[in-house]
């Protein structure tokens, strides 16, 4: 079966425009609370049936058009050896941030099977459940992101510790890196021999970055794992840099087959920019699920009609869907974007 | 007395690019320290004397070409009747954010020399003080900047109720918008007539917003205080939309004399899209004065090139600088400006 989705990241032709949405298994359904209100939040990463139950909620709920694992990109992290704790409002937190040589190689790689066997099973689970329904997406941070959480120890506002790594020390930081892309790798080639059928690789925070900076110290990194996985697999591959509207023209060279776009940038504009290198995947403002529903329509008309002449075009919001959503409006845009993009 | 920094702003030719960076009179330097002490951080700011002696000293000690007057951008705001705190680790914090009609109602326009004559005394202090050896800009935060710290009630991630309000109340949105456009007008004639000789619009937050709402929801408002500006006054505006790279074209139609660009940006680039309509300033990664000297001197020597084709650029950083910076280094990126920009 060739689902719509996948049709659309390799830039084929499809009868209407698909739609997943970031965060689509998350705290804005109620049937998801059901779920996660038994466990602690690492515990549905880490319980198979549960994760699973999560990630096939939005596409029975709302009717997107592909699941995506239930899981956090810190997971794979953890398995490094970084004790890692998700702290209600402070959000995750590494109480030993990882500044110095003696630190990254206490790091280890973890094996997808041995230490993140939780993972494959959500991920087999899932193929089998979703068989003939949608295709399944799996994913990881990318290394910039992920690095920033070691060395800040969690979230941040300035990222002072990663740059001044960066700047100062960057032996210490692409020692760490390299450390970070080998396990990724091996985490995502993980997850293809499971079953996903696409990847996305998120670069949330990497948008802080002066563009000399990201094709020093960040893109290279994704440029490896692509590299790597293209060796193995030739399923498609999408790389979300946040808030990266001034990296789209580097981000091209990382191989990837779809480039996802936040909402700060008009998609005509990336249209042209990316010339047909690549699909692209977004970008409609998390936030205009709160409009009311005829200027709903016409936002994501406008998205769609920004999105002509792409090659390939995957609806998404340009950040994760957020909480506060009502379900129906979520559910009222995947009918938006079904019904507004069919070809006549 | 005419100004490097002045001509500059005016798209005129100097014999070197000037530099003023932004939070220069701040956390990184010890004497501004010695005086901070004392008192508490809006104490300072409604002190004249106190507040012109930190603003005086990065001319003195760092050697930038323009000094900038301590104050906040909340500091109008929180004499248009809205109860204002500074936390320690929090930041602002206005206990009541303003949600609906009457809250808004309730708002008035401060009166420049009534109620914040203080900052006037600033600036009349700092014009005699800082006569011969450098101009003097003024400031104000920009309406939508405002606005979201009045409706988030303080400092935000997500900026939801912000755009909640702009969605679904926009009438509401409105009438706050108008008032605060109305302040900040008042509020930046009474600086120009105590003597400010450029002046600076914050947007701090304005790029969490997509291009269509920018247009919609931000720019109008900057654009009303610009044409009222400069039917009483010639001197140079700056406008700085934040995280802005998208936004650039349309913040050309501000009416504003330069743009500020932030650190995310190749400028080779802002100078092609801008193409000689306004003067520029920016955009070195604040965190850049982290680089061993060597690099660093690199790093401005690139942003010079890259600014090449401006119709004036003023240094600056793409962002505050941060309170951990070693002031020797500050002071070094000063002479480096100055040393590289010159003409031979």
């Amino acid at each position: 079966m060739d689902y719509t989705f996948l049709k659309a990241c390799r830039g084929e032709e499809t009868d209407y425009t698909p739609i997943w949405i970031m965060r689509q298994a998350g705290r804005y359904l109620p049937e998801y609370h059901t779920v996660r209100d038994k466990v602690t939040f690492l515990e549905l990463c880490k319980t198979p049936e549960l994760a699973a139950e999560v990630s096939i909620q939005p596409v029975d709920i709302i009717g997107v058009d592909a699941a995506i694992m239930f899981s956090d990109i810190l997971v794979p992290i953890e398995k490094m050896g970084a004790h890692l704790e998700f702290r209600e409002k402070q959000g995750p937190v590494f109480p030993s941030p990882i500044r110095d040589q003696a630190a990254v190689d206490r790091l280890g790689i973890p094996d997808p099977e041995d230490d993140l066997g939780y993972v494959m099973d959500t991920i087999r689970i899932l193929r089998r459940e979703l068989e003939g329904k949608a295709p399944l997406i799996g994913f990881s941070g990318a290394p910039f992101t992920l690095a920033t959480y070691l060395i800040e120890g969690g979230s941040s506002r300035t990222f002072l510790n990663t740059k001044m790594m960066m700047y100062n020390d960057p032996g210490l930081y692409k020692s760490l890196m390299d450390k970070i892309t080998d396990c990724t790798t091996t985490y995502l080639k993980g997850q293809i021999a499971a079953g996903v059928q696409a990847l996305q690789i998120f670069d949330s925070w990497v948008g802080i970055l002066a563009p000399c900076d990201f094709a020093e110290f960040a893109l290279p990194y994704v440029n490896r794992i692509i590299t790597e996985l293209k060796k193995v697999s030739d399923i498609p591959i999408i790389y979300f840099a946040n808030n990266g509207a001034t990296l789209i023209e580097q981000s091209l060279t990382s191989g990837a087959d779809v480039l996802g776009i936040d909402w700060r940038i008009n998609l005509s504009d990336v249209v042209k920019r990316v010339d047909g290198r690549a699909a692209i995947q977004g970008n409609m403002e998390p936030l205009a699920l709160f409009l009311p529903p005829d200027k709903l329509e016409k936002r994501i008309a406008n998205v769609l009609e920004e999105a002509k002449g792409a090659r390939g075009h995957i609806f998404n919001l340009g950040h994760g869907i957020v909480q506060q959503t009502d379900p129906e409006k979520a559910k009222l845009a995947v009918e938006l974007v079904h019904k507004l993009s069919r070809r006549a």
